[in-house]
């Protein structure tokens, strides 16, 4: 006999089996449904462009962790590392079709050969969208509004957006006089949730070479993002004068029509400190966090840019969008005991047992009853003994299960078992749907 | 300033713009929404593999068509081919934990670096599902059924499941007495639809060498797949007697079940003809064709195996299953002009006019009832002039503008207009989703 191959993934990859994936599914068809809610349209890019196109110039970073390989046609190739580059790519190529304000989401997955550590893998999710073509605020505001939809949608009571503008924090370096800096300083702000203030002193002093009077005073003012009070850190920030006037003017006005929306401005969080990197983001600044489990980071994260796809096209794109962290929101969730993750192995809350394998015909048809009201539902394929059928409906997570045997079908009445609680009820097989929704509804 | 990089996808990889991408978005949520109803849970694998768990030993025509490079740990990797191998390692490695019988679909991008032609593509999407660790003909049987609400779910009117039994070809085979020529008999019969009988007569005569009589004998039985009585078919093929029984016993016992469980049996066709390859299935056999566009082949196709995973365990896992050629379902879609390509670019059908940026958080409210109302709704971000929104409006494909400038706000009423009929109306705000559902539901 011919020796097995051992069957195993690749380190960094893993399988997603029904328990993890069913939760997935359900996060990234939420997303779905609030980005096309605001009108954001699907698009899809290849997995695989010219390595030449995904990393332009340069990008010493990029090309340790891009997988990049020769085609079949000697093609210089590359697997996509993000969803972004690809996008620009796309723009350049497509916008004078489909015209602007072009507003859109992509969804899938994307590789990176890092160092692996918990949580962080080669191969992840990613979940974008965005608004070209557009320098208006109205962008921006709606970025803040689909995060905040989203985050309902997803079921999350204690989440909180954080918003800054990068105008904001080049006005404060101005009037410090440190804009030179701007970049190690920035880098070092970014750090305040994780290190604390002293330990940002310490970096700003030491590595940045600041002097103490201008540490100290970009500490105060980043130190805000420790206040809730929206509309006090915009007071705060007005007392920087012209230098932050734009920036400070696009924030309230993203606060005030928010609030006009009808949306609750509590879950909004103006705060000064954060950055989200050096080069990317011109004007706002979104990062997400769940209150009850901070240290994780921002789970949903973006900003405003002046120039998507420069590297491609003459054509001036900027736009504003945001990225949920599919696998990290997922292990948070896992981490938070969210009801989402219930550990069911299967999407169909009813099983139709197998009593007798000449009534195939029949228990389909019940269960065919019951797909038809929404209710999903699996008949078991063989007529094993019951007891082997009622533990494959609990390692599955099946809810209900329906029973019929020849006394039931002469009666024209099926037998139900409410799986959770373990009671039983013989009923009418015309109420079966019903019978079983009240069922599945009970809380 | 930097040249530009040459925005472009290589060769057999396509981007999917809005208008294709929204159809293929429904469709694979049709098929998703369809197997979960029959309680087919997800599951997902890397893109990624060792080349060896892929590629398993020899496999000269995958090795070919395979994208294989060293990773930068050095590792011989290369990626998925299509979701049938990924999925036998995925059982090898998770079935004891799982339990069986296992119900698993999965959908996801397969690359093959063949010749590219019309509508076929290095990167396209495989869509299957697939019930392992049974024998039993309930499995089979409902791989009919999930495909036939599968079309149905679809839209489609015309179409034609047919299926067939490799015992009862088999059987056949043996009854002529030329079952050692078994695999090149069954290669020319598969071509029956496409070369006709002379065709596959002179096939059979030229290249197997069978006499004028066995292929004679041969054609008459496969020439019944223009049978579109599955009894007639059934009971000639019971004049082959013992070879063919327990084939054709699987078969009637599909036919009457499916007819038990109440789908409509016409679109059922046992068709003695198809073969579909040669070393993979076992047994029962599916393919779809739509009857409108049979030319393209069949766009979901399936049948039972005897051992999905012997590459990587001892364990026996027998299975029956199908997939759907997203692809290719799309292009004929695209071809029978089939109501889901609408060609809009946009999810949203509403679409809330800007006329006074000073307003954006009113029309943003008024947005929200409609999208809490589950009407998709986008906000035009610049107060350009009417005519440009329209523009957007139609060039997007929105149904309806929301239309709301100070007196509407004064007098608290908003203007609707139906953009395919150009018929406007004055609404009270409390009226806008009922309204607005009144005008998207006009057929």
């Amino acid at each position: 006999m011919a020796s097995l191959i051992e069957p195993r993934t690749l380190k960094g990859f893993r399988d997603y089996p029904p328990a993890l994936m069913i939760p997935r599914e359900r996060v990234l068809q939420t997303a779905r449904n609030v980005y096309r809610s605001y009108g954001f349209a699907p698009i899809d890019t290849p997995a695989m462009e010219y390595a030449e196109v995904l990393l332009g110039k340069g990008g010493e970073e990029s090309d340790r962790i891009v997988y990049r390989f020769k085609d079949h046609g000697d093609r210089d190739v590359a697997l996509r590392f993000d969803l972004t580059v690809p996008f620009a790519r796309f723009a350049a190529q497509h916008i004078n079709t489909l015209g602007t304000p072009f507003k859109r989401y992509a969804m899938g997955p994307v590789w990176r050969g890092e160092n692996t550590s918990a949580g962080r893998y080669r191969e992840f999710w990613q979940c974008d969208f965005d608004t070209i073509g557009t320098t208006s605020n109205a962008a921006d505001i709606e970025v803040a509004l689909v995060i905040y939809s989203l985050f309902e949608a997803l079921d999350f009571k204690n989440y909180k957006i954080r918003i800054n503008n990068r105008l904001v924090l080049n006005g404060v370096l101005l009037s410090i006089g440190i804009v030179d800096k701007s970049a190690e300083v920035l880098r070092a702000i970014d750090k305040l949730p994780k290190i604390g203030w002293d330990g940002v002193k310490d970096e700003l002093e030491e590595v940045v070479k600041l002097d103490a009077s201008e540490s100290y005073r970009l500490l105060q003012f980043a130190d805000w993002h420790k206040n809730d009070d929206s509309k006090e850190v915009l007071a705060f920030l007005d007392s920087f004068g012209s230098p932050v006037e734009l920036g400070v003017r696009r924030l309230r006005e993203l606060l005030d029509t928010i609030r006009t929306a009808g949306f609750d401005t509590s879950k909004i969080q103006i705060d000064p400190s954060i950055a989200r990197g050096l080069d990317y983001y011109t004007g706002t600044i979104f990062e997400t966090f769940l209150t009850d489990l901070p240290q994780i980071g921002s789970v949903c994260s973006g900003g405003r840019y002046d120039n998507l796809a420069s590297l491609y096209t003459k054509q001036v794109l900027p736009g504003v969008g945001a990225s949920l962290g599919v696998d990290r929101l997922l292990a948070a969730m896992e981490e938070l005991k969210h009801p989402w993750l219930t550990g069911a192995a299967t999407p169909a809350p009813v099983l139709v047992l197998n009593l007798d394998m000449a009534r195939l015909g029949d228990y389909q048809k019940l269960a065919q009853s019951l797909r038809v009201a929404g209710i999903g539902t699996e008949v078991f394929p063989e007529a094993k003994k019951l007891g082997a059928q009622f533990q494959y409906a609990e390692k599955r997570g099946h809810k209900l299960a329906v029973i019929a045997g020849d006394a039931e079908f002469e009666a024209n009445t099926v037998k139900i078992k409410d799986l959770t609680r373990r009671e039983e009820q013989v009923i009418p097989v015309a109420d079966l749907a019903v019978a079983t929704r009240a069922v599945l509804d009970r809380p």
